[in-house]
């Protein structure tokens, strides 16, 4: 019933950290940590791989860094029972402030890139890889390339050392229609690669797009607890855990933390299904713009963020 | 693009009645009918068509009723533009307490019954149809009818002069490859009906799974504003109407009134996606413990509310 192959990714302090500039106290994200390992997660993704040069440690919480002694004091003095993960942006690492694996804790490095920076996004990752890390390639915004980018870049990634490629709906705009075209796509394109899947909640799709890409052959799968992430959110890890009916994962310690450190996150953030959200989603548009308005006094006139986002798409 | 049979139902008021008794003031109703009828929307249940003798008016508001006077304190003068319906529950309703359709604003009886009383729903429907009224038959709970239970219900359905036979995912239960199987098995064994679908949304699913049944062929299409409904809520109106794409439906005054009407109740009501739901979800249960759980001073103890759930189900 379950299919080994599948590894699951939480990007809770990650995605998370796009709604708080990666502010969590340090005893989030161990328990966080712990949660995932008890469950049986198999990667934890814990923040970005920058370097200290490119964002001030007095705006940013450590995550957006992972430096070793940050890992360190998450990972304390027991067995790590669960990889660990960070995400590199193009431009915002430098290859020399990429420890060599034997000096971190890191396991898996994941470069996130747009489409147009797909040659400089394998030229990370095989600098990532020579140094030792697991590696992905994710995506994103697929959602806005068209057929001819799309397919030059699968075939420029079909040809790389990279083994992971992601798809990633970065703006919630995808109907699961839409994942079954694209996921059989990636692995006509890329018969050899594995390929992940990374969903945005804004039209609370998130979990069943997760669901299709599953049923289409997609072995990575991102989830975060109760959908944190930036926006609407991810696919929520626990529904994602329960679904998959693999004996490893449980379910338990993923609502243990939901409760004692996630609910009370969630009544300072606001994640998950707004309306702004559902409109940037639904005109397949960055959420940027909605999450000025959510961050304004006007977050509650949603019609005028509706008719100012609209302008003159007929679609009223 | 669309498909012109697809009707879509709100149920706003009769399902996010189960919330709070139908204790809605005569403006909150009225401006959801007035926004669903700019919509475009095909018709509004506007709540239980119930024996004054079944319930007190001290404990329940008109909309488990829906009396003439109640309807037209909401239609005051103007053009009705939408079509109005009213569900009746088997046992709940006196034939003889139901008036003539000349007599009545409503325009659609649905007839909601468990599938052991097909025999009863198919006579109270059919007795609505005598009347003059549209009738459907909303089968609730499928998810725990067996497979002959269910094959015999959808025969005795097909054989009578209901037109509309609903597949109702009462706890939220099914992911969408359940849809899929049912909706081709309903419309198999009634090739002459038309189907419908009503959704739950525990898992987050209920708009993906109502999209997996329009790809199927159903043409019912039940949402309600913001989704709210009994516990974990149904599929969000906005977002269903936003994916037809069919130029008769307009997204803008939906919007209006969730922002006018419908989030002002959302601070008072806790509908939709909260980890008590979930759990009720997944294990396919009535979600009345949830909700007892939900309005108790308990509501955050969620790993208590699994614990005492999942009892011995070895999914933990």
């Amino acid at each position: 019933m379950f299919r080994p192959q599948i590894k699951v990714v939480d990007c809770t302090v990650r995605d998370g950290g796009l709604m708080n500039k990666w502010q969590f106290e340090d005893d989030f994200v161990r328990q966080v940590y712990l949660a995932c390992s008890e469950a049986g997660i198999d990667y934890m993704e814990i923040g970005y791989l920058s370097s200290e040069s490119a964002f001030s440690r007095d705006v940013y919480g450590s995550w957006r860094f992972c430096a070793e002694e940050d890992l360190q004091r998450v990972i304390g003095d027991d067995e790590k029972k669960i990889k660990l993960s960070a995400m590199a942006d193009i431009g915002r690492i430098d290859y020399d402030d990429i420890p060599p694996k034997s000096e971190s804790s890191l396991d898996m490095v994941r470069v996130a890139c747009y489409v147009h920076q797909i040659d400089a996004a394998i030229a990370l990752a095989h600098h990532c890889q020579a140094k030792g890390y697991e590696t992905t390639i994710n995506v994103m915004a697929v959602s806005t390339v068209g057929p001819r980018d799309l397919r030059e870049a699968l075939d420029d990634l079909s040809q790389s050392r990279v083994p992971v490629i992601y798809l990633v709906d970065s703006f919630g705009a995808f109907y699961s229609e839409d994942i079954d075209v694209l996921a059989k796509h990636y692995m006509d394109r890329m018969p050899d690669k594995t390929i992940g899947i990374h969903c945005h909640n804004n039209q609370q799709l998130a979990f069943a797009n997760t669901i299709a890409a599953i049923i289409n052959g997609v072995n990575y799968l991102d989830g975060s607890l109760y959908g944190i992430g930036r926006g609407a959110g991810n696919c929520p890890l626990e529904l994602l855990v329960s679904f998959l009916k693999n004996p490893k994962f449980k379910v338990r310690p993923l609502i243990e933390v939901i409760e004692s450190h996630i609910i009370p996150l969630r009544k300072k953030i606001d994640w998950g299904y707004f309306i702004p959200y559902m409109v940037t989603g639904m005109l397949n548009q960055h959420p940027r713009a909605a999450m000025a308005h959510m961050e304004s006094d006007e977050k509650e006139c949603i019609t005028d963020f509706f008719n100012q986002t609209i302008c003159s798409i007929d679609l009223v």
